[in-house]
């Protein structure tokens, strides 16, 4: 299966991405760092929005960079752009034809800013677009369901953090990447295993916080795009101010959990939805309290810094929605209704 | 019922906050042009998000004000706030009490930024922690759900938009607001009939587009908090890259689509959704072409233009998602699971 060797591809992809694109990086951050900008506009759809959702905690939180992620309606509908004076404009995009993504890019030029473009597609009319690119390497993507390309979205971002924050550390942290992912695809039996017991669901809500809110949202993307199944992601701040009250017995809650400054809160969400909500739990964790919790855990390992548990966390997701979808009989190859370039006008 | 009567105050206090704020919006307006930020950055949880949202579109396409929605576990877990220079920093929350959206403001406030609190508090810590206050004067809301101060918040950033557009015809415009919010009212009973035949629904998606974008995710929280129906907001442009798969016959698909500039892409959507996907479609409208499609229309007063919409639209949600709870057995004062303060930390 096209997609099952996509996901298997990561390591070897996210490994050849450290290498080849450290230099570009560098000059990238240091073109960032001469213009200063005042905060980030990142413009995405689908998967890629997702990969921005990571840049904005990770920029925020290790780079001090505030960053807004663009609605591209009011480019393409509305025709009345904020100004964008000062903003560094970021595109994601696997196939950097969007043409929504595009006008993104094409007005922040216009109006001087700093554009960069993310993509798998150097030639691209987004890379055409902007005056700084990032290529992701994944290779050719045949797969509907993207993957290889988000975790190479994810590693684009992290090495362009690390690279602002001039951090040897977290250069040296980013290069056990592909090994923390290799040792996930092993629970890819287990995985096939676990999902038979979700062979009926038709809903679930999906839980993350921090770092891991995009892999919540990324996730919840893959069930929804392969399995049909209608899966929410949260914030487990969001998820305890109302939503938490559609959680009665049994109800199937997925949840990513790492250790480090969240984990604290996101246990407490776990401990409550387990023992006062009698929720059903899939758990991907580092800690065996969290793991213990859950019906069916599945274990990273041990020792990946908090800012690139994403990177590993949504592997574990990736081979759950894969076994769900044929576990569910359907087809992991041709989902319904969604084609490979988002070309939203 | 105090949930009912909250909902039916709206026309009152929508007329008497565009009166009694009116001088002090154009003060907050007159030092946010005196200072010049080069964006917005806006804090705000659960249903004060939302109006954040309505923020983020109205604010980009009328007065070209780019939006970061903050994410504030940035401030109370990772203790790295971003750069706020040159930002507004807005905290929206209705009882001005939430510890994290404060803690966004006294950052901005340390930092040199201007920040403005919107709230129904004014002697709230939010309001003691900002330069600017605007108070929504929604009066006490004893209903859990939030509804009266949802309008009154959207109502201020209407507001604060028409001020800083220096718009005559603008504030003609929301001064016709309570009259057509009281004439949505008008279809409470023949809403409260049309919710049978949802009874026994467990899941939805929500439509909107745009300055809707809002409406659909406060429609689909409504429903979450009180009816407990897995009730997923989206754009139409994210929804047709994947979620649509979901959608299979007879699934409930709400809609927000008045016309406007985002219309034409509605349209397409709900048509593709009921003759492709045979979709079970609810929509609120005042277009007659759209209103057809829907098994269960919802028709808007004519002549709204379309940044006032979310206003009245929500408002129809709002009586749907009541009356829905009535039909399922639920207690519309006592919802499940949540608080009226959220004290997230």
């Amino acid at each position: 299966m096209t997609l099952h060797s996509e996901i298997f591809e990561q390591p070897e992809r996210l490994k050849n991405l450290l290498t080849a694109q450290r230099k570009t990086v560098a000059a990238v951050a240091a073109e960032i760092e001469r213009r200063r900008p005042a905060y980030v506009f990142l413009a995405a759809r689908g998967t890629s929005d997702n990969a921005g959702r990571y840049a904005n905690y990770l920029w925020g939180a290790r780079n001090g960079l505030p960053l807004a992620l663009a609605t591209p309606s009011l480019f393409t509908f509305y025709q009345s752009p904020p100004r964008l004076q000062g903003a560094l404009v970021v595109g994601v995009s696997q196939s950097g034809q969007s043409p929504d993504i595009v006008s993104v890019l094409d007005e922040g030029r216009k109006q001087g800013a700093l554009t960069l473009a993310i993509t798998n597609a150097p030639a691209s009319p987004l890379a055409r677009a902007a005056d700084l690119v990032l290529d992701i390497q994944a290779g050719e993507e045949k797969a509907v369901a993207a993957t290889k390309t988000y975790t190479t979205e994810l590693m684009a971002i992290a090495m362009l953090s690390a690279a602002l924050h001039n951090d040897r550390t977290a250069w040296r942290e980013l290069e056990r990447v592909p090994g923390w992912v290799r040792q996930v695809l092993k629970h890819d039996a287990p995985i096939a295993q676990m999902v038979e017991r979700f062979r009926y669901i038709e809903q679930c809500v999906v839980l993350g916080r921090g770092f891991n809110y995009a892999t919540a949202f990324e996730w919840a993307l893959k069930l929804k795009e392969l399995t049909y199944v209608v899966a929410e992601p949260y914030s487990s701040a969001d998820f305890q101010h109302g939503p938490i009250a559609m959680v009665a017995g049994g109800f199937p809650v997925m949840a990513v959990a790492p250790q480090g400054r969240v984990f604290e809160s996101m246990l407490g969400m776990l401990q409550r939805l387990r023992n006062e909500h009698n929720a059903e739990l899939v758990v991907i964790s580092d800690d065996r309290g969290a793991l213990s919790l859950a019906q069916s855990p599945i274990s990273l390992p041990a020792g990946i810094p908090e800012w690139l548990t994403p990177i590993a966390s949504i592997v574990a997701g990736q081979l759950f929605a894969y076994h769900l979808t044929r576990a569910k009989g359907y087809d992991t190859e041709k989902p319904r209704s969604i084609g490979k370039v988002t070309e939203t006008h």
